[in-house]
């Protein structure tokens, strides 16, 4: 997990050394300045910078000498997606169409700050969050390459060393693709965990907040800070949530894995196929147990999902429709928000009843299983400008590749991890995807430590 | 509670008189079946009777004599309307079009069997449960008049003692308006406590089963009876419902009772204006605490519930929209069912975030009052042919005001129950509504007896 600048411990650890005096809050936002100093020009990973972070930090760094430390990421970088609402920051959800976002802060948000964050800017994202590629930032491991989407800019943003953790949104992979692409961890809790008050919504039944952090336990130590009931969110579960930093670790042999075989595996990349594999394989040697299994119906999850989002985006976006603000929308993401306003309403249904009979199909597997794994994409990172793939023979667009192993998650509403698991032989990260049964998210991140330790 | 023929009796008191000799299942049928022969060519309740029912009775009547009662309905005569499939009778849901049902019997009826009921014939609906005339049934009060609908032969059949209670389902009022006009109790529990595997669906998110009866008493007998989980209703609850009938009363002064003064009192008859007041003013003398409170939103739920039923019955009937079967529905109901394909995923997700939205405003009013009262219809029954109505100097068409007060408690899946209140100018009855909160299906059941005792 060493990334340039930044010492090679944890937002826990880091927290810690603040404690002893041997690292300082400015000393971190001045590393995280520098690396955007020296190489934002070309990754185009934030869209507003905070001209109020170097105060924030020098002002932690004295409550720091004084004993006070407000909370468990007093002092610490934290870069946001540009769909959250802040108070102290403009937010535009990557349009460039004239619509004014309130500044205020939304619950996830508030949760930050009275943890002690320090928001160090806004990042980019594919407008509206609709989208895969986030131009016009690029990937830090070649910046020939997207930084996937649609919080395109988290993960270059982390990846990049310009922050110790940012947040995402996922609507149908928005958090894992990027991560996956960039090389960073990629948390989508649960459903409901977090309060989405404040997000500017691209689908109700499917966004979900969370995290894009270095480390695992990064991802649990911010998931833990963000989650709660938010009165705000209707989505949002009246469940307290459990902790998930500093619960005790779960030995892999306590684990039963499953693999769905369809689906999941079918046409990727063989570097990708290799690495997990490699992965399933040393988690087998350490005692875990695997089940093979298949699931049916996926094959119409795609269709489901993708009118469930053109709808709801349709209905989020109806007032830019009605007075003409979609005009201004890119090309591509004005031509999904006007196709969803022909969604019937008896397609939708037919949506939401595939949706309900995989939801219990994946309980009914899941009742054997712990969790189930598979590679988060089936390919790395591509070309600014490549439109296809060809896969197993068959030519897809890559933005149909991208989510076709995220979003089955998303209908279903469980949580989900990406992290990384080796590189391909051009050098880009290849992610791993753990999913959990729903408010099991303590079991995804177990299982996901044990994973980070086998990756090196 | 006395009807034709009958012994002024609840189920529950019969059964006690069973066991004693007093009374036997073949006298109870015959009863039933003389006042089918009686009146049915003119009430038209029935659609089909179960040439096994006296067999059954006969049977039922050894069992008892050799000491054996196989449930709480031993031998007790029950109509079941005709959306429910039956394994020994055809189901038509009302339709002439050709379309065949699997001859079944789905989780109620199953219980409904196990339970000892003799199932003595299949009621009368309004085609596919869309309507509230369910022609050609004629109400027993006034043959020149209709039961309402959809479940209009069950409240005609139950009205007439034609059976000693009847089943019916409830997706905007079709168990509550039959009852109000033809004087029964109908109760419509908790969403999800009855499951509705092998109803015929009208709208996945609304459908309630449910039964109609003559007191209080035998409304929470058949829902014990009728609820319970149901693998093969998603809809149906987990939660292991509590028992109803045998749970100890609640004195007047216990109750909390609101009030909604807007929408629930607005353009209703007099005499239906009347009754109501007075039962409200014999619950508060007699030492309920009554609310008064408004609901926002409420203007607007109309226009959400009749998106929702479009839009779900279309899905439904997509194979017959498709197959050309919906040619041969009747005019009123084809017409429905051809303009849910027209309704937009974007507005059904508007009336589903409306129905979020009424939900929380109901939810905050219920913490500080236990049900909420009011008239069950602005009308009573009419005449046959009738189009209109005027009502606080406006005219709407009969079907408009028929589910007015009704339609809120399907959209938020509330328990609601009607039972006889009085009887206007022209002897015809007026129903008295109670609705409660999810779940608590016990507090509603628990007023209706005192309601029912004031009632006479």
């Amino acid at each position: 997990m060493s990334k340039p600048g930044f010492p090679d411990l944890s937002i826990f650890e880091i927290s810690n050394e603040f404690a002893k005096g041997g690292l300082s809050p400015v000393d971190l936002l001045d590393i995280c300045l520098e690396q955007i100093e020296a190489r934002d020009e070309t990754l185009h990973a934030f869209v507003h910078l905070n001209p109020a972070a170097r105060k924030q930090a020098v002002e932690a760094e004295r409550a720091l000498r004084e004993g006070r430390s407000i909370g468990p990421l007093h002092g610490i970088p934290i870069a946001i997606k540009d769909n959250y609402l802040t108070a102290d920051m403009p937010t535009k959800a990557g349009t460039n169409a004239d619509i004014d976002f309130p500044m205020q802060d939304g619950a996830a948000i508030a949760r930050l700050r009275a943890a002690g964050a320090i928001l160090i800017g806004k990042t980019r994202m594919h407008e509206f969050a609709w989208g895969m590629e986030t131009p016009p930032a690029r990937n830090p491991h070649d910046e020939t390459r997207v930084p996937g989407g649609s919080s395109g800019g988290s993960g270059a943003a982390l990846a990049a060393g310009m922050c110790l953790a940012a947040t995402g949104s996922d609507t149908g992979g928005s958090i894992r693709i990027p991560a996956s692409l960039c090389g960073t961890v990629g948390f989508k809790p649960t459903f409901g965990r977090i309060g989405r008050s404040g997000i500017v919504p691209h689908s109700w039944s499917l966004d979900t907040a969370g995290p894009l952090t270095r480390c695992v336990d990064d991802a649990a130590l911010l998931t833990d800070v963000m989650s709660g009931p938010d009165v705000a969110d209707p989505g949002s579960s009246e469940r307290s949530p459990s902790a998930l930093h500093g619960a005790s670790g779960r030995p892999p042999e306590n684990f039963t894995i499953g693999i769905c075989r369809n689906h999941f595996f079918e046409a990727l990349q063989d570097d990708v196929a290799q690495s997990v594999e490699a992965m399933i394989g040393a988690l087998t040697r350490a005692g875990a147990r695997v089940v093979e299994f298949e699931l049916p119906d996926l094959e119409y999850g795609l269709g489901a999902i993708f009118a469930i989002e053109l709808a709801s985006s349709s209905a989020y976006h109806q007032r830019s429709l009605t007075q003409g603000h979609a005009e201004d929308f890119t090309e591509d993401v004005r031509l999904l928000v006007q196709m969803g306003e022909l969604v019937r309403a008896t397609d939708y249904l037919q949506a939401e009843r595939l949706r309900t009979r995989l939801g219990r199909s994946v309980a009914q597997a899941m009742q054997e299983i712990d969790v189930i794994v598979g590679p988060t994409m089936p390919v790395t990172a591509w070309t600014v400008g490549q439109r296809e793939v060809t896969l197993a023979g068959r030519t897809e667009s890559v933005l149909e590749s991208a989510w076709r192993y995220t979003y089955p998650w998303n209908l279903l509403g469980l949580p989900a991890i990406t992290l990384p698991c080796g590189k391909d032989r051009d050098g880009l990260p290849i992610g791993f995807q753990i999913a959990g049964r729903p408010f099991e998210d303590a079991s995804v991140i177990a299982l996901a430590r044990i994973v980070e330790k086998f990756a090196g």
